[in-house]
């Protein structure tokens, strides 16, 4: 399988936001996140990188 | 594996950037993408979706 865990960084520290992630897409100005089970966050944020080999993924708040 | 083929959207087509993608991460203004053979490219774009078990990673350059 091809998942990721989706972090949020605040203050300098990664916070899981989700987990097992299939799919990141837009909604309006917000992200939604959708994982392997259907389980779905949404949250006005933006896709700052990647690593997908560490099964990573790294957000950012919006400004 | 957990690559991924990375696309540009260019008047609402996909062009494909760079295949088997597995890091993508900020490089000043700019985003550096870097494949599991080592190729690497570099261009001004942010990511804006993702489907990992279609091994897709959706760019737009910036404005």
């Amino acid at each position: 399988m091809c998942e990721a865990a989706a972090y949020i960084l605040k203050n300098g520290r990664e916070e899981l936001v989700l987990a097992d992630v299939d799919v990141i897409e837009p909604d309006g100005d917000s992200l939604r996140l959708v994982n392997i089970f259907g389980e779905q966050k949404t949250l006005k944020a933006n896709i700052i990188s990647l690593n997908l080999l560490n099964h990573k993924v790294i957000l950012v708040e919006k400004p």
